[in-house]
């Protein structure tokens, strides 16, 4: 069988553009699949294979639903959530094995959504105006492996600039979806951890070499508001054998701002795949600031420690411990596998300890005794007499990490 | 001959993924060039086709002289212009036909570096670990048809992810490289001609029509910040017959800020490479703010124009309008080729109108006057009772752009 790939653009607009990628594609023997992301006009030069209708259809929706949403910004979210969801059914379906969008300012919404929708390794690329300048990544890009190419012109039909760069965008996804699987992929069972600089020597230390000597793949995240995304992203497509989620100071950032803000939903993937999980509260008694932000008077009388020109951490306190500890739990009673949560009682960060600027002695006991009253009472709370960062804590880590994967030491 | 694709790494800390990328290259029967832009450290796993020592002194420097350079920042930005320059000779002689580069924060320099160093068309990819979340698309991509593909995780190593990464993007830049030239590539004269919404009448209802009409094909730059830069890397690529740079309010923010601020040598490529060229003051008597910038007291007493909820438009002084047409004068200079400046008497952009809330009567005379005063006498001043809106202004602009270019009517 041959390739199809998706062809995601809006084609009351584009739809000239529509059919010369479909051209393209399928000069290369593969299948262009036109999926209709318009929602205004009807289509023009193509004939879309997968209509406005069909695809605000498959969510529940009418167009006229969408076209009567209140403004032009609610009718592209609600089609941005429609072009999720059959992207995917597409895929999972077998229909498609890549795909390439094209657009705009709003075109980006759209293709984000279609790429969100494909796992890691699956070719998505999308063409846009939008990939330079001050535009952020995340206008295009999630957690996932996408791609992107700048149209350099607006898309306003074939000519000698943009028949160059959709040439070279469709090279690129037949390329991908040509790539054949080496033998060595994904034999292996892979580790997800979360990590951040005050949290990594226990795991490169202890944690990584423990499990690598047993077999496993471990695979790090910078959990600082994209990593912790990503490894969820992963666990979601069911890539993991088990997750440490080691460092969670994106559960603070989401209650209390800061640098390391993530989605609302962070940790849940796992827990409600029933992925095995050990979950400890690395920095998440902490705040991460700017150095900006730092200096608002709401932070007064607070103690700073400066982590480096850009980077301010600040201890919370014994009130925001309990919001935090409300969050933890809330998220690990969602788990429908085996998980543990591991609570180190000398410390949560390098900081938080005995002498240094954000030990917090009296404010961790008050996240315990919140986690407790608020957690599923059949989810252990293995409180280990250590440091975060001592050895003895991410041997017990580790150790529970094996126990939950149901493997013996 | 085979095509060979750069691959361009620090090989002191990703000397493991340069050789995959190699490896991988070669198994498509292309040649993969590895060029170490490490800086600090020996080169691991890989032996580099292009070794540090040799890519810092094709720009005069040796690598002491970088890691001396006082500070990390300050050898990365001279890397940045080595790699620069060197991917712009590989290219230029015929040593390669595409890059790939991989990177983190740091990486992204050297990336977006490499990237803008080809010209367009010629396949260009980047993976990178910030192309995500907040990062800006500039980090990596400028004014071409650059091509980023988010890592995922940390490029820390082959493992079971960044080999689905690297193995796709491997993929696509070789499905890029095997791209053969439509027939009908670039065999029609093009005219690049910068545009904003408050110039599009003319551009659109009267000029781009009659450029069509004699077998020119016309290409609109959206002049944003971007679009301008857009058009003008292209015109360093010889890529236009002929540039109308009609909407300059770039040269305005530049110097005055607000939205639209390009890079500080926007207009000068056309006309340095002598590409025949005329140019207009569209827009560029004129602040285009964001709605919270207008509110700042030092506008209070302007005249502004509401244009959306987020930009608002507002009138320069005469005294700005003296360092306007300064700036004019600075570019309009350094011209090697045939060109033409063009007054519109009655208004620059649409709110510039008599009546209209941005009608600048006594400040237009004066931007004249002092673009008279400094302008080279050689360089004719085409001063037309009318508004740049009317379809007298757009005759007269098609006119001297067709005998800039010495084409008879």
């Amino acid at each position: 069988m041959s390739e199809t790939i998706a062809i995601i653009a809006t084609c009351d607009t584009k739809g000239e553009e529509a059919l010369y990628l479909k051209q393209r594609i399928e000069s290369y023997n593969m299948k262009g699949l036109v999926v209709d992301s318009g929602i205004l006009g009807e289509p023009v030069f193509v004939e879309p294979d997968v209509t406005k209708d069909e695809l605000a259809g498959y969510s529940g929706f009418t167009i006229k639903e969408l076209v009567e949403a209140g403004s032009r910004g609610a009718a592209v979210e609600k089609m941005r959530d429609c072009i999720h969801a059959y992207v995917k059914k597409l895929y999972e379906a077998g229909k498609i094995q890549g795909l390439i969008a094209i657009g705009g300012a709003e075109g980006s919404v759209i293709a984000r959504a279609a790429m969100d929708a494909l796992p890691l390794g699956v070719p998505k690329i999308a063409v846009s105006t939008i990939a330079s300048g001050k535009h952020l990544f995340s206008d295009l890009i999630g957690y996932n492996d996408a791609t992107v190419m700048h149209s350099v012109i607006d898309i306003l039909g074939i000519n000698s600039i943009s028949r160059t760069v959709f040439n070279n965008a469709v090279g690129a996804i037949v390329g991908m979806a040509k790539v054949k699987p080496e033998a060595s992929d994904k034999k292996i069972k892979s580790i997800g951890i979360s990590m951040l600089g005050t949290t990594t020597k226990p795991i490169m230390g202890v944690i990584k070499p423990e499990l690598e000597k047993r077999g496993y793949e471990v695979l790090t995240f910078h959990a600082n508001g994209t990593g912790g995304d990503c490894m969820d992203t992963l666990a979601g497509e069911g890539f993991f054998a088990g997750v440490l989620d080691f460092s969670t100071n994106e559960l603070v950032a989401n209650n209390l701002g800061g640098l390391h803000v993530a989605k609302p939903g962070r940790m849940e993937a796992a827990l409600e795949m029933g992925v095995p999980t050990v979950v400890a509260p690395g920095a998440a008694n902490i705040l991460v600031l700017s150095s900006e932000e730092a200096l608002l008077s709401k932070y007064d009388g607070r103690r700073k420690y400066y982590h480096n020109p850009n980077i301010t951490l600040i201890n919370t306190t014994v009130e925001e411990l309990k919001i935090i500890a409300a969050t933890f739990a809330e998220k690990l009673n969602k788990a429908t596998g085996k998980i543990r949560f591991l609570y180190p009682v000398q410390g949560f960060c390098s900081q938080d300890k005995e002498g240094l600027t954000l030990w917090n002695p009296d404010g961790n006991p008050v996240f315990l005794a919140e986690l407790k009253k608020n957690l599923r009472q059949d989810i252990p709370i293995i409180e280990v007499d250590a440091h975060i960062n001592d050895d003895e804590f991410a041997n017990v880590a580790f150790e529970q990490l094996l126990e939950v994967m149901g493997v013996a030491m």
